[in-house]
């Protein structure tokens, strides 16, 4: 094949990938000027999250008690901006085509809602510190506080998974999505920002567990890796369409442990204090204390 | 130990490991001039046939269908440019050294085949439409097509694998199996470039998930997060090493559903409508339309 | 709410947020002048290891026998800077108050830290040269010697473990777990760095397996993905606090193969060559040789 | 000093230079969202436009005649994107605070003089190559067209210029001036956008020329380095500030040459033909034809 | 030449350039971890400076009169590290050998001398404000003070250059001739760090202007391109060698211009008021109030 | 001007930008996988190249004379391949169509070049030494050897010119130009690659000083800035072009030294130690030994 040729069979892959029908179902149309949401974008926001909250364990900053405020005030104030320029591209992205000529108004939207969810911030650290300690406690091996908050990725994940469930609370589209997918990404940990998850709660190791967007979720739960906590099966619609926002994901009461590897599924209740062994598939209530494990290995 | 204890203890240690005894296993040699295959490159160059693929939802620019025709146009060079550099390079990794001396005719191969490979996206396109559509039609939590193409892992992992798949039939070694593991990285998902599967497959949450090296797989097929699609074992040659290219993994027909972390080991058949449930260890044949999970767990 | 209310609003945050009582369990004082661990730096270093480790994979260098020296000094110096740095950064961080004036006298501990670790690279480049031959043996799907080493995900997460546990071995706090959650988010596989794993060691696929603090493993172990090996529970002190350093995690001795998702757990001992199904949940001592699966399936 | 201290005169400092009345004359207050002109966004934008106007010079694409569309069109959206941006942020860095509310109207003034200046470039482009062709023509050490382009400070000058003042005259603020103060960085040619300047025009070396605000220049005309074209005094008005707008700079007829350092100050014409030498201060018309030169050295 | 030869040429280049003897005049070492004057870092340096000095006019931020404290306390904080890095940097440069060992006493002396510039700088800015004054007031086409801050060659240069006096005022070697370099590679305006210079001070223009160590410059004085304030000649000691501290740049008194290219030779005194015309070369007192020009042009 | 619209104006202008009448003479083809020569390369190129020359200098390392090999070893080879690179752009950027088809010979070329140009290094390394000794020696505000090295621009813009010098001579086409071009642009100082230049020469302040192509200078040569030493006049040939080659700059013998902003024009010799004031035009040889200076200026 000589060059000439090269040239020839690429334009003709152009013009085939060019034409609308080829790419009708996958095509996205933004508005001249509107940005798409960004997951690099996002990742700097929830790094200004983190520097927010955790003061002091990013940034290599020397920050004390009387510079702190300089920072934070800082921060904020990007966090601010960065927000609502993604809120905004969530906003815009979600549109249906009647509200085309609300920009300035979208805009005012997305900044209402980041200041919103700024004013949250002291409540979401204080919730962490909870998580934070839940899992010092819980972990021998861990050294101390700040082992915890640099290394342990049930901390991103939770983290992660707090902001975006503030996020959708106030009716964000899309973004508190991306939110915990980048927190999957990085540690295998998959939390639906719409589950209800309480405090202390926290999960040794991570990877593979999964907690559904209807999930339920007590203080002092505690979570081994590859945990699922999903639907069993769903209803679907008179199109074969899967209706949406029914409950289907199970409740998990305070104080209840579950091991590695076990399957729970479907709407039911995981009673106060319970312990649910590894490796199991549990489609049933258990009640409150009660302990589960997996039938004996077979030689 | 003072400054100069330092340097004589490290030229010490860049002495022992600059010795060819001591690396010999574990050493590359590149001809001059030759490029190693680049995970950075292959990252840009997924992120390329990304955006040509799924046009508007990459890369912040406001196409329509006047301007669609300059980006992939523009897009659609740099991937064959990049594309080229790299299939090269693999080229060249695995070569013996008998070749020495064809290295103009492996560039034109390269060429040759990423022309080949550039061919194949509109029909690429079209495929990953279907499984995009399986991933929204099987999840209540999808609220679009666009969170799924943008947020959804598993449509990132099996766009990955489709690429690799394609690039692997059309005899290029080495890139294919970097494409995928860089999805398996992100994703928790770990396809195998050699696997076979069919139009509209989807897998939920999806780490964890195993997809070994012969698996088919039919149309329509759902798999949860943590399935293996694996090898039970494998014959030996007479030097002890493992026999390459014996069939070892599982079929999977039409219409089959998989709950999480089920493990399928051996060239098995789960045939048509199967319904496998999580947790369980499947090392036979399930007939069709057959449902099997896990025996109770004990108290 | 008008520009003016936005700022109103956001200084009220950032007054919450910078009282002291606000962050007290969630801050991290460094000393002027004094850097924070950096993963980003970290990252550097396991790369500048890894290029010393494999000559000629990594950093797209011609490199030959009379030139490989050069590169080895450059490569090992810049390491010792950066290894001193981050050893400093970390023992500074875990730091008590009583050593308050002794900035010096660490930077020296970092340095001769730093000179310990390269002084054994050569014989971890030896160790690691085993779990090379043993990924590829035992794989059917294995190309080459270079295609494990560039691609399987087992010998990034291992390299990252042998690397952390000698750094951890000569007392260096921190560092190690940074380095081995590096791999843990990259790979999904989490080992701690105060296992103690034999030669040929290797994981197939990889993806949620875990390895606890106190495991001892022997030679030619095989892992696939999803296995866990953890512990049972452990005994808390008066103040409800888990005790530290009991050993807690399971002996795995030497040709041992444990199939995915298996969960082992508590101090017991798999014995010399037995074999472990998939998906199962041990909590006792397994005989020597022995081969133990799950119990079937019903339908 | 010892630390505490520190933190003591740093804050001090801090609030003095927080006081409104030290920032009095030196702050600018931009509206809340609105980004402030970019010396790097126009950077990117000069770039774009030297890739638009010289196809094939810029960029590492091998166009030909079946791609360079692809390319121009590629390239002029995205010209028109950031252009609009920046002259948007320059409309908004002027305004007065009458206009407060204007912001939309604003974006679409910018907007449509993108559009306008792009409608210019062919013919800039037609401008430019005839000043490509002075430079070439007029420099025996000159190899090629190709070394002009690429090398030559004058063309990198004269571009900015030619762009700037296709900005200025349409009534874009501020960005002018910046465009040539980027040259002038760059090469040491100060040329206001002011400035009306023929066809075929080149200037060697360049370093030190400067080209006042309301200088006219015929065709064909030719600049050493160091060649000032200014005003020679400016009236003041009642309140002693320069009266702004009146012609004070020289006029330079066609086919004028003007030596190294020569200074010509005032609206004096240069009249066609003439060659003025260098190191001479003129403040005199000189009729065409004439030659000038310095008074001889003394020893 | 094969590869083989090119190793061979290479490597004896190598051989040759790593002898002492062909490095000896041209070698600088640096101690273990010290490092060396930066020229990235100190362009951060301007460039937080300028940020601090001219709130609002950089970095894309939104400041207003109850956030501007944050903005300067975040900025002042990180100028206080990077500056005192880089003064220890300077002061370990020019070090003799005997402070061998006084690492962390000229850390503090660093720490100390950037305090002490920072607490300069309400001053500095101060005095910046009169030479932004002087550039509109004295230029015609300068359209706003905005334009002048960020736009104008000279306020660049004067501020580089009112920065580096201040920091040579308080004894940082080195580090003050990086400064006005940097900005003589931006401006062509090269500036001592030595010389003493009033306030509305401006040079229109700029290129090719310098100015010598020892200058002293009154206040409301006005330079244009090219002008030199210069040395004519300096006695050299018993060996031959310029002997260092003389004054030998000329005086400059208030309200004194000098128009483009003139230059002023030795340690001569314009006198208040005086006129200098372009292009001619001064060697002598200039009374007060005199106007002088150069020698009429021949024809 | 609705979005549509613009759409279609932009469109229209890209249309009209690609029709190969309107770029003709302003387009380059590039052959398909060739790159084009890179500043940005080129940048790296030379800051190599000082890393070189100046052991310790440059890169923050703390090399010794046991270290050093290493250095200089992998920074010749870095060296080698990059400019064996831009060796070979350049080539290919000059090509006539007849030799379409030697790639490879180019390449070997190209590669024999650098090899031949890094066996100058030493050499070139010597010569710089005495540069930087005779700018120390000749200035009263040079405090070391150091300082010289790190802020001088006359160092950088000499040991452009002497690395592109070197590099003309030896055949290459292209890449020189660009070399002296960047320190024209970073330091005002523009010396053609073609000057052939002694020893100790030196260059105070530097900015605006053109040296001409065929321009000869001795050894113990000192210029101030804005010294121009260039062409009067030159034929041309029947066409009207200039004629390429012939002698057109000055001879300037050893011990010259010549003041700021003296133009010497034409292949004129200026005699052994003879002396140029500032501002004066010369176009007659001036006898050894000799001093000129400018006519006393008027009031």
């Amino acid at each position: 094949m000589n060059p000439l040729d090269h040239t020839h069979h690429l334009t003709d892959s152009i013009d085939k990938l060019s034409r609308s029908e080829s790419y009708q179902e996958l095509f996205h149309q933004q508005r001249d000027g509107e940005l798409l949401p960004s997951s690099k974008e996002l990742d700097t926001i929830v790094e200004l999250a983190r520097t927010i909250l955790f003061p002091g364990y990013y940034g290599n900053s020397s920050i004390n008690s009387r510079t702190i405020e300089y920072h934070i005030g800082v921060n904020v104030e990007k966090l601010y901006e960065l927000l609502t320029e993604q809120i905004f591209a969530g906003l815009c992205f979600v549109r249906t085509h009647e509200d085309d000529d609300c920009r300035e108004i979208k805009r005012n939207e997305a900044a209402k809602h980041a200041i919103h969810f700024i004013g949250k911030l002291p409540e979401l650290r204080h919730t962490l510190a909870t998580d934070v300690k839940a899992a010092y406690d819980g972990d021998p091996a861990a050294v101390s506080i700040g082992e915890v908050i640099l290394c342990y990725p049930a901390i991103k994940a939770i983290c992660n998974y707090r902001i975006a469930h503030e996020l959708l609370s106030i009716g964000v589209p899309l973004i508190p999505r991306m939110i915990t997918e980048m927190a999957h990404s990085e540690t295998g940990i998959d939390i639906h920002p719409g589950a209800r998850i309480g405090k202390y709660f926290t999960i040794d190791h991570g990877t593979g567990v999964v907690i559904g967007a209807t999930t339920i979720i007590g203080h002092h739960v505690k979570l081994y890796q590859g945990v699922t906590l999903g639907a069993k099966s769903f209803p679907l619609d008179e199109n074969g369409q899967p209706i949406k926002g029914i409950d289907r994901h199970p409740i998990i009461e305070d104080n209840v442990i579950i091991y590695s590897n076990a399957t729970i599924l479907g709407r039911i209740t995981i009673g106060e204090g319970a312990v649910i062994g590894g490796n199991i598939w549990v489609t049933e209530d258990v009640p409150q204390g009660e302990r589960i494990v997996q039938r004996k290995a077979r030689k």
